[in-house]
Parts: structure tokens; C-alpha cells; sequence
């Protein structure tokens, strides 16, 4: 993509002029939903989500009939600090899993008929230990961002965006504390499956890390934080949010590690990921207190914690299901059914 | 069929032969969960809902290829008291609707490639108004009961129970409020949209029958109380979720009237339900206080009211999910990923 941006003040330009809902769509969604043979409003989320569907698809008539589904996968230097249940080498040893297929999105993207695309950032290269520098400089967080915008090709229906990197949730505690205060503590949780006193070196890792680039959080430039705490698949994934938005494909954005990365934009402007919604919560603890934060309700609890996009493409039948009914609905009038008494 | 029984005394031996899980099964299924490529536990409630499915599958890896989606049609006498949004007449209306396609349920089944039924009760004979009398006789409520009996078929591999029928979450609130106690101010709510004095009269209609049926109330004798407070379609539900247990069909159970009519055999056994999971929270506030009393979380909270089995069908994607993954996905050993550090 040659219109791809590749600095931070490149960046800076696209989010500052970022294209709004199509509100006629939304208008003629919302008076079709009003005349369909249901009492008013009892399709609940399904409504609203064929309406956010039409909003950002810029059409009356919303559909779900391309889904892609991807993973970002980023080495992170501070995995090397033991904060993960899992060994690094497990982030491409999981990588060559997606490729054979034996991996649960694999298995959640054929049953949704989802286009799968693996995007590996520089996996030889981890980025630095983020308690002893930042995790990326400008230009390689840059870089990372315009790969990720790649994901978002011409005539995508809708963005299923998750990743894999050990030690990805202390690199998306450290930055959610970065981006909206509070310590490790407030924003760590088991990830792989910790506790105890690895646990408590995690927590211990974040704060070293947000006393470290105090200057940096004092400046509050978002995507300076993204730089510093990483990794790589989180600036990949907040390119992706934003060549989708300047593309009209909704985006599905997976568990605590893509939220955190997207958030990166929800702090620069609240509306930034108005196209975006949360699939599901994650029972990671920090992903509560980051939905809270950036004022989204996520659409499926299953209690998962595993990333890779899973629960972003578990979601996806519940966007067909919304475009389904509301295309394919008889209104009153149509069906000689009798409106309220 | 043949060996339908067609009596309460008939219903209640089937009751006290009702097959358990397949432990075998199960224990296979267990097993696999520890060593495919996720850290423990991380798919959550996927990791459950495939222990459901094998276990009354009889199956080590279930399966989801051939759901089917069952609506019944009931037609109540008490809607002539005006307790509901709708003329009594649209029972019948959606029924065509259904038939010809335009409903919420049609687009929803087809989304899943689900054979839908649409299963009419005596619509042309609405039960009693249970304020006056029982709403059925024990004859017709266990004719209503092996009428749905018949929807659980051999070779469907999940049943999505839902209902059809003008003024039934009176009826839910009744037979909930004779089950499990409390008035009918605890049980009623806005069902199609009533609110003020339409509500109240809803409320007053409630509590004037639950005076009216003290007596069956206070014998404690759960198909009695089916029949006091009906509807047909309730009738038809318990059946079919009955019909499902002994043929080893997992059962969704949609909201409100159908979470209330299998209820019923809930308050009967306690175990009566463990094939069937709840796929959604009503926002209707009386199903909240069902799904406590007989101990179920359900899937999906999508703020959803329509009945039609609508939610159940809904949910079927995340039982097709859990099986993929169950059975789709590379072991630790067979994809050469590293264990726990």
C-alpha cells in the first residue's frame, strides 16, 4: 500500500481527519427497525449492532459475508523478566501452530468461513526489555503500525483483530497504566496463567517500567507510550483499526492485549474507535477496568483469556445474525400482522 | 410415534428414568482439554460447553451438524384480559409469518443452516382464562406434552426450544411465581412492551389467579400446576425437553416462557435439566430470578425479548465453536510447543 503513513506525525494527519458514520444509513436502518415484526427493541444488541454495522459500512443494508480474521504476532524483550507462564520461543513456536492449522483460531475462523491471515512482525528481533529503555523507537513503532494497516484490504465486511506475543499482558498493563493512571497492581492479572510470586514479579516489572518512562506519561502522547511500552503487534493492530476505519470495514477487536492497543487511539480522540467493538471480557481483571475506561460493552462473557482473536471471530455470527434479521425481516405491513393494541 | 406417553402418570415414569451423562465421554473430553495448545482454562466456557456436549452426546467429540430449531404456537385464553401489547389475533398472524419466511427466527435459523419447525397448538381453542379455571385439563396438557415430544427426532445434535403465544409471559410469571413462590409483581414484567396500567392490570391478572389455584399450588405437584397456568406451548416444551434427554439430544432453551415451562421438570428433578443450557438473559427481569432458582448461567446477554426461540438459535455458533475447537485443535506434543516454564 503506497498511501501507507510510516512516521507518527503521518499517523497524527490520518487520525486527525478520520471519516464519521454514514448517517443516512443510520437513519433509514433506524425506521426500518421500527416498522419490522418484532415488538420495538426486543432484538436488543442485535439491533444496535445492525445499525453500527450500516453506520460504518456506509449502508442501508449492512453485511457480514467477508469476515477476516487477524493475528498479529510481536516478540517482547521483557518476556525475558520470566512475567509469563509460557517460554518466549512459544510466541513462533504458536506461530508455525496457525500455519498448520492446529490452533483454536484456525478452528474459529473456518467455522465462520473467515479469510485467516497470520501477520509475524519481527520475531528474530524481540523488541527491548521496556524496564530498561523503550520497548520500540519511533520509526520501528511506526513501521509496525503501517504493516498492520495492510490488513485492512478494499472489500473486508468486517476486521477480526487479535494477536500472540509472550508476555503481551505486561506490555498491555504496562501501557493501560500509562494511558489512564493507576500501577502494575491495578492493571496485571494471571495472562497465561501466573500467580504467586510470578505474579508479584509482573506487577513489580510494570511499576519499574512506569517509573522508568515517567517523563514519557507525564507528556501524554499516546502513541509515544505505545513506542515505549510495545510490543510490535499492538502498533500493527492500532495501524489495522485505523486504515479500517478510512476503509468503512467495522473492526471486532479481541481481549486485553488488542484492546489496550487500540485504546492508543481512544486516547488521542474518543471517537477513534467508534467503529470498533469489544467482542467479549476477558476474565483478565485489567480488561474490565480498560472497557470501563474507554466506554465500551463487549458483546460475548465466556470467561476466555486466550487471545489470537478468538473471541473477536466467536463474535462474528452475532453480526450476521444482526444484518440477517435485519434485512431479511417482513415489516407489519408485509406480514398483516397487527400492530399494538 | 408410538411410545409417546400421553398421560401425566405416564410423563412422571419417564421422569424417573431419565439416562445421566456419559462419564466416559466426559473423562476423554477432560482429558484432551490439558493438552491442546492453550494455556489451561483459556477458552473458558468453550472448555465447558464441549464437556455439555460429549457428555449427553455420548459422544468423546461432539458435534453440531444438524441443529434444529422448534418453535411452538400456543393461544392463550388469558390474553382476552388484556395483559399484553398485541390483540390475541398475532399468535396466529406470526405463525404465517413464520411459514412464509419473514420472521426473526426464519433469518436467524438460516443463518445457522438449521432445520426449522414451526410446531401449532390447538390455536383455534385458546386454553381457559386461568384466572377462571385451570388453564388445560390434565388430558390436554398431556396431549400438548407428547405432541412435543415429537420435535426431538433421532440425528439432531442440538434442539433450540423456543415459543410463539400472545399474553404467555403471563403465563411464565404465574407458573413461576406457583413453582418457586412470590407474587405476581416479583414474576411479571414488560413482555411485549406493557408498562403502567397495563402492567398492573397484568400484575392484579397474576395474582388473582395464583389466589385462585392455592389449592394445586400448595399440593406442590409441578405438572399440575402446567396445567393450571398453561400454556399449551409450555406443555409442548417440557415434552420436548423430556423427548430430548432420552434420545440424547443437548437442548437450548431460549428465554422467558421456555426457560419457565422447563422449569416444571426442573421442580420435579433437579437433574431434569443438565442437558439443556439457557442461551440467553432476558431482559425481561422475571427470567433473572428463573435462571437463579434452577441454577443456570446463561450464554449470551444480548438485552434481548422476542422469544421465537430466536436467542436459542442464536447461540448455536458458539456450541458449533466449542466443538471445532475441541476437536480441531493440536496437542502440545503434536504441534512441538513448549509447556509451562
Amino acid at each position: 500500500m503506497n498511501a501507507c503513513p510510516a512516521t507518527f506525525d503521518e499517523m497524527r494527519r490520518v487520525l486527525r481527519d478520520l471519516p464519521g458514520p454514514d448517517l443516512d444509513a443510520q437513519t433509514e436502518i433506524v425506521q426500518r427497525q421500527a416498522v419490522l415484526t418484532k415488538p420495538t427493541g426486543s432484538l436488543g444488541r442485535l439491533e444496535e449492532i445492525a445499525e453500527w454495522l450500516g453506520c460504518w459500512q456506509g449502508r442501508a443494508h449492512p453485511r457480514i459475508e467477508r469476515p477476516r480474521v487477524v493475528v498479529f504476532a510481536g516478540a517482547h524483550g521483557v518476556a525475558r523478566r520470566g512475567v509469563s507462564a509460557y517460554p518466549p520461543e512459544v510466541t513462533q513456536q504458536m506461530v508455525q501452530n496457525f500455519l498448520k492449522g492446529g490452533a483454536a483460531i484456525n478452528q474459529l475462523a473456518a467455522a465462520i468461513d473467515a479469510d485467516l491471515r497470520i501477520y509475524e512482525l519481527d520475531l528474530e528481533h524481540p523488541t527491548e526489555d521496556f524496564t530498561q529503555a523503550p520497548a520500540m523507537s519511533e520509526e520501528r513503532a511506526s513501521r509496525a503500525m503501517a504493516y498492520g494497516m495492510m490488513a485492512a484490504e478494499p472489500g473486508i465486511d468486517v476486521l477480526c483483530l487479535g494477536e500472540m506475543g509472550i508476555a503481551n499482558t505486561t506490555s498491555a498493563a504496562a501501557l493501560c497504566a500509562a494511558l489512564f493512571g493507576g500501577t502494575g497492581a491495578d492493571w496485571a492479572g494471571p495472562g497465561t496463567g501466573v500467580s504467586g510470586s510470578t505474579l508479584a514479579r509482573k506487577i513489580a516489572v510494570i511499576d519499574e517500567a512506569l517509573a522508568r518512562h515517567k517523563q514519557a506519561i507525564d507528556a501524554h502522547d499516546p502513541l509515544m507510550l505505545l513506542a515505549a511500552f510495545g510490543g510490535e503487534e499492538f502498533a500493527a493492530i492500532a495501524g489495522a483499526v485505523l486504515a479500517a476505519r478510512r476503509g468503512r470495514i467495522p473492526v471486532l477487536l479481541d481481549g486485553y492485549a488488542c484492546t489496550a492497543a487500540a485504546a492508543v487511539l481512544h486516547a488521542i480522540d474518543r471517537r477513534a474507535l467508534d467503529h470498533c467493538r469489544v467482542a467479549h471480557r476477558s476474565v483478565e481483571p485489567g480488561h474490565t477496568r480498560l472497557l470501563e475506561a474507554i466506554g465500551q460493552r463487549p458483546l460475548l462473557e465466556l470467561d476466555m483469556r486466550l487471545g489470537e482473536a478468538s473471541a473477536a471471530a466467536l463474535a462474528v455470527p452475532i453480526l450476521k445474525a444482526a444484518a440477517a434479521c435485519h434485512n431479511g425481516m417482513a415489516t407489519f405491513a408485509e406480514a398483516g400482522v397487527s400492530g399494538k393494541t
